[in-house]
């Protein structure tokens, strides 16, 4: 099904299809990183885990209108998906306050965004991704001002769609990252993957981190609680 | 005219005015700061020139229809204005890329930004001023959304304005930042001051600095430079 590697990524390989050259198979590795890619390390069973995690989800999404670049899982470690061109933004939707930006804004612990937060991040490991507001946004990429409209109130549509599909498997949905890529005919859709490594999730009764977070923090075991995600999800598919 | 001390700020100190409780008295000080305060020194003259150049550049923005809170200049370092509670946001507009965002977005000096750049920065010393998106000023400033986009197209009509009156004395007008504050009656208008610690000017032919970055690089003396700028200005009023 591959042909060559076009990518190698921290988390992921893309390679061109060998059946469709203009899909692409997504390898899910099995490394994790953190802090910009300072901390890392290998989990073996952690690209499978993501994999399968995704490839549930994206589905879940399509069927509640939200195009994606993905097709279908294709093994235990790789889906394929649609070529895209990655626009390079992260797009950030925080429901409560964690992680960098209570130090960035000086605010407290899981304070509570209503309406949600909605961040972008100029993907560039060089510059560690920084904070960009619209007009850096329009000025780095080629994306135009309806298309960053759109983009981002189908973030906050996302961010409404899994905040109730997580809470149904006791999980609260508190931040997550989304990335999108530009098809061949100009559209833009949802790419890269959606997993315990770009979503923080929280049990909805203990507010156990279920997330990259347990590797970042060192608090817990990483397959244990990607483990659990994936069962609860089968459970719920 | 001055009354008690209100707050005194890294370049000037506000009075309430004795003769009435709802204007301030201005009183531009001596002292540059650079780096959050971390570069610091006193200029004898600077406080005076600095009331000079801002109370030459609100009456020409009052002619061209932008309201401020500016009322009057006293004497050689004051000025009275309208009493206003500051929005803690600092709103930057950049025509050419130079300082902080060419290491924080990777740009080449000098980069012409068309349409020019629109920045805020949450005013707080202790963060460092960080860079701020929409929904963050929404979330960190009593600012509503629509208040905020009219805040930014006041901004950039500021920027065509000066852009204008600053070449007509042979500068080019390369950044600037300004702040707001909201009246008593709930209007926001501009606030603070606009001088050559809140502007960077360069000369149109030369492409000397001829601001506060002479200070920040210590490639010049502050002194002369802003005496330069007045006595362009004075002699064009």
């Amino acid at each position: 099904m591959k042909a060559e590697l076009l990518y190698e990524g921290k988390a992921k390989k893309v390679y061109r299809s060998s059946t469709d050259s203009e899909k692409l198979v997504l390898s899910y590795k099995n490394d994790a990183t953190a802090f910009n890619g300072k901390k890392k390390e290998s989990f073996p069973g952690k690209g499978r885990l993501n994999n399968l995690i995704s490839s549930l989800i994206f589905p879940y999404l399509h069927e509640r209108g939200i195009k994606s670049h993905f097709m279908k899982r294709l093994n235990e470690t790789e889906q394929l998906v649609m070529e895209t061109t990655i626009i390079p933004m992260e797009v950030v939707v925080r429901n409560l306050a964690t992680g960098s930006i209570t130090k960035r804004l000086g605010l407290r612990e899981k304070t509570p965004f209503s309406p949600p937060l909605v961040e972008l991040f100029y993907k560039n490991d060089d510059l560690d991704d920084p904070l960009i507001n619209d007009d850096h946004a329009l000025l780095l990429t080629d994306v135009i001002h309806k298309e960053l409209r759109e983009i981002k109130a189908q973030a906050l549509e996302i961010n409404t769609v899994l905040t109730e599909f997580f809470q149904s498997i006791n999980l609260k949905l508190v931040d997550f990252k989304l990335e999108f890529g530009r098809l061949p005919n100009g559209d833009i859709v949802l790419s890269d993957e959606i997993s315990p490594d770009t979503c923080r999730l929280w049990d909805l009764k203990t507010n156990e981190k279920m997330d990259k977070d347990v590797f970042r923090q060192g608090t817990g075991d990483l397959i244990t609680v990607y483990e659990q995600i994936l069962q609860r999800l089968e459970r719920r598919v």
